[in-house]
């Protein structure tokens, strides 16, 4: 299978992101130090915030990278990339946001003081870049993937800012400001990129039980450290308590309800491998906006067992409806896991906050006060004085905000990434390490296997 | 390959896992609560709470999901299965335990105050099934290991209580009452359900070199993550500390003698891959029951590699001789994993009491005392007054009753999977995804050896 | 394929590591106890110790043995060898590192106390052995492997002790003392193991698409767990979070700097598999000597993106060059991912020491004297009074007495396993895990897609 000597947009590649490195350093020497070494007492500070806060940091690394790395393993030929790909960005992304934070918001006597806390802020804004990926993985190049990286940090840092900063608006787990933003980034992404081409099945699309079962892995490796995911910005204590609770709630509601949906569906009751791998996680996505508020643990098993509902059927009635009507190709299914359970979270989160009990207002301001960013809650005080309404109109403008501001910015992205010198893959080489590695081709590798494929090739020459 | 169109059973799943769902619900809406928010130095304890338990917490959860799955996938066509009936086994058992519990012991003025101690308690009471079906894997429909689970949620919390509360049984790690009690129900309802039919060498069982490597990962994770499962419920500090070396001693004494069992016992000096991916855990579940007690670290050494060897030899002989003798189908050999070395464990526990220092008795009473359910030590104060060889008969007596009650109550379960509506699959379509799953069926599947394959393939149908 | 019936060497095995163990309860029964069960004040230090360092302790666990097991499984038919002789070298040498250690260092009152840092630091000797191995993998028996670990101990245990100790090197990371010293000691025991033998490139060497992922899955799980390894040894506070972020920064530069070189240098502009899976991790190499000094993150960045150019040429233009002119094999090319980015993290640490602000000096003494053998800084009364001048040359002299004494040890060893009762494999029999394990032979095994094969073979038998 020959590769067409397009060496000129593979040279891309390395040029943008050695030119980023070089930028990165120049950026660090000049603005980039860490705090002062401490005085003893601080130390002991510093030391209890480093055991709380690295292992959850840890948790969601091993999410980002082995995690998610592995549920994009479910294309068979294309394993590698995936990783790769996601690998890259991740880096790219948080390295980038640092940047970018660090001009924006930290920017106090000319040095930002790099932590612990401004990384995993940064490991936030990058997750935004993975998920929006999906729509278009296997059909993009990784030019393509970068550039989308470089223009949806700083539309995330702005739609973050807007939301959590301007408006108020209480999400713990980044439900609103990261899924549902990356979902619809993605989708603008994708619907730009490709216009109005119906995707046909790619031969090499198709999973196979290996790659099916390498996926699954890597679903339940983001399933078992999902809570951390939620949880890390709370406020410790109670808060924290019990966002690690309604998460946990959520997710394993999510992953039974995911088995009977998909089961109903089916016409011979057989489960379908891409409902589990997605819809397992659907709770996590929708609890994240309400995890950390008042409310009783059903409502988080409940709001679980909707998100695995509403995932699973937007696999099997409202992904192939909108790839029809308006030739939205959504790769991974985004939307489904994204977009639908994040929007199912927000409007919880307005319930959440509109039945939330009025009698505790005021009773600890002095303890949730510093955390007023990070952590939420139902008392009245920390609304800013707004009332149970006002911030529950807060919470609606939230997710209208998210979804406007992620589809424009995702419509212009898309735009940019029709540029020729991006190097779209053509169709029949999409899907394939081949194009981007080193990799022996396939089809007629060997593999652990070669004894009898070898035979069999041999076979077919002689005859 | 035709699956029979035995659409009854395929929607009594969904219908039982519905209805479950729609109970825990209605449970969880009149019954359970979170605390209330607590005050401020509450706060910094529930805190403190948090990042000491929370970690181990995901430890356990990574083994249960990850680990425990992985090790199931030897079976080469049966990997998403095994993968996905244990994680729909876990949430569901964990659930499950949840409600019993709530309604059995935590029934406090009408509510039930969730938190992460409660849900650590319940999955300990997951991990009973978990290991159950191990003697079953395979040749078990999905309704038939929900019913199993149904049945030995109760079944150990009763046999959990009379071990550890009334006869006051010292079993930090569970090795009698979760790893005995688990094994033998297995056992009971594999007999029950599969009677006097000896069961065929299925040629879909044989594991292919991948299978047995994905296998060894998931032993790998469970081989590391296994102090924290043996340690979490201890006593924070010294007792704590000693389990953990106590349990890294034994699995690493027992990773070595396995290698040094194994190739003693075959002929030619190879290794078993099976005998690597069991008897390098035989060590954590024998070390369980007496892994906080005053016990020189020779002790874990030595039961560490005797439990390997057991283990081992359990494998080479006695399953055989049990499948012959007593036509007893034990699948994944979870006799040689977890009966055999359980039962070492708790000979090690009686003597361990009887040589425990006499004079150290009183010592620290009080701050053993709140513990004294979870923790476990040698101070005469905490065995109840009842001297070394009272507590010694207990520890005796609870191996006997948990053998006796799981047994019975495995035979009991087996002989209710026996009910047609159930859908036992017939041995053909067994050890098969394809019968549970859309995936491709792997003997035609491409897989990302295609190409040679399916120039094979297209070559046999030619000629 | 018949294996040869030599069963005198495969009985060696067992006989070896079964004389160990049982020296090894010898020696713990002699020997080792706990410490008494300390008073209640001391118990809570206790469990604050083991909430701080086990979490360190687990990452690293998890990097040792399924981390660095699957990085080795890129050979495609050796994987479940690469993965048990990786697990069985880890508790082999632990096990020894503790009995050594235990003898030289730790011999007061005639008893060991055992604790968890104690066997964290065993863990580091043996991490030594698992990196050495990797220039004979594959080519080596498990025999030799072990005896090579028994030599490379001891060695270690002299080496870091002139090292950190008598010439009091700066190396919180163990780039020096564990990877420089790991590195030659390998290449050694390679050079003196197969002499002026150049070997050929094995049929069953290059690795597949699916090898190759599996490979990368390691990588991925190294770099996550990366800064645990660095910053466990740390002063707790400011010098550990410094030594995380450090080892985020550097880590992430070298996977982005390892793209563009790789793209760089191939000249169709495909990435090799091999860049990326080891180029990814240079820059926690390198930066482990300096994790904890006092320098501008910059330094991280450029060090961690200068590892990786180092490594990804010496994978294109050093190792071939070796080959071909000293003959020198090293199957993993240990030399480019821990020789080349050891020398330059040592390089670096004699800078950043040179460099180091001046004015800092004695700022407080009282807290960073306790740990002074792990936690480096940049204050002159921690150097002794031998100021930056005298340090400087101290790491200088830390790294040539590495090199030295890990080549003469690394040759000595070698030399001694040409033995021939410690049974190296024949050529034609390396890589393959069929040599050691009851694996069904992988050219003939029918696998997951053993219907088309089995056609196959079926066909070319009839034919």
């Amino acid at each position: 299978m020959a590769v067409p000597p397009s060496t000129h947009p593979r040279r891309l590649l390395p040029l943008f992101l050695g030119l980023f490195q070089g930028a990165l350093l120049l950026f660090f020497t000049l603005f980039v130090t860490y705090d002062e070494p401490s005085a003893q007492t601080q130390d002991t500070n510093l030391a209890n915030q480093v055991y709380s806060t690295f292992p959850f940091f840890q948790d969601i690394q091993v999410m980002l990278v082995v995690g998610l790395g592995l549920l994009l393993t479910f294309l068979p030929r294309y394993g590698f990339s995936a990783l790769t790909h996601n690998f890259l960005l991740l880096n790219f992304s948080v390295q980038w946001a640092l940047v970018l934070q660090g001009l924006l918001h930290h920017f106090h006597h000319g040095q930002i003081h790099l932590d612990l806390h401004k990384l995993l802020i940064s490991e936030f804004a990058a997750v935004t870049v993975l998920i929006s990926v999906g729509a278009i993985l296997g059909r993009a190049s990784p030019c393509q993937l970068l550039v989308m990286a470089t223009c949806e940090i700083p539309a995330y840092l702005a739609s973050e800012w807007v939301i959590v900063t301007a408006l108020g608006v209480l999400d713990v787990g980044g439900t609103i400001t990261i899924h549902i933003f990356s979902c619809y980034f993605g989708l603008g992404v994708s619907k730009a990129l490709f216009r109005a081409t119906q995707q046909p099945l790619h031969p090499k699309e198709t999973p196979t039980p290996r790659s099916d079962l390498m996926s699954l892995v890597g679903t339940l490796i983001l399933w078992v450290f999902w809570p951390s995911f939620v949880a890390v910005l709370c406020q410790p204590g109670d808060a924290q308590h019990r966002a690690i609770l309604n998460t946990l709630l959520a997710v394993s509601a999510s992953a039974i309800t995911t088995l009977v949906a998909s089961s109903l569906l089916e016409r011979d009751g057989k489960l379908s491998p891409g409902h589990l791998q997605n819809g397992s996680l659907a709770g996590g996505v929708a609890i994240g906006v309400v995890a950390d508020m008042a409310m009783p643990p059903v409502a988080a098993l409940a709001l679980g067992s909707l998100s695995a509902v509403v995932c699973v059927l937007g696999f099997r009635f409202l992904t192939p409806l909108l790839g029809r009507k308006l030739t939205l190709h959504d790769q991974c299914g985004i939307h489904n896991l994204h977009g639908l359970p994040g929007i199912l979270g927000a409007a919880a989160s307005v319930v959440a906050v509109l039945v939330a009990p009025k009698d505790t207002s005021g009773s600890h301001p002095s303890q949730l006060s510093p955390a007023a960013g990070n952590a939420s809650g139902v008392v009245e005080g920390q609304w800013g004085g707004r009332g149970a309404g006002g911030q529950a109109l807060c919470q609606a403008a939230g997710l209208a905000a998210a979804v406007g501001a992620s589809l424009l910015a995702g419509l212009l992205t898309g735009a940019a990434l029709r540029l020729p010198c991006l190097a779209r893959p053509p169709e029949r080489l999409c899907f394939d390490d081949s194009l981007y590695f080193k990799i022996q081709d396939q089809a007629e590798s060997p593999g652990p296997d070669s004894g009898a494929e070898e035979g069999a090739l041999a076979l077919k020459e002689q005859i």
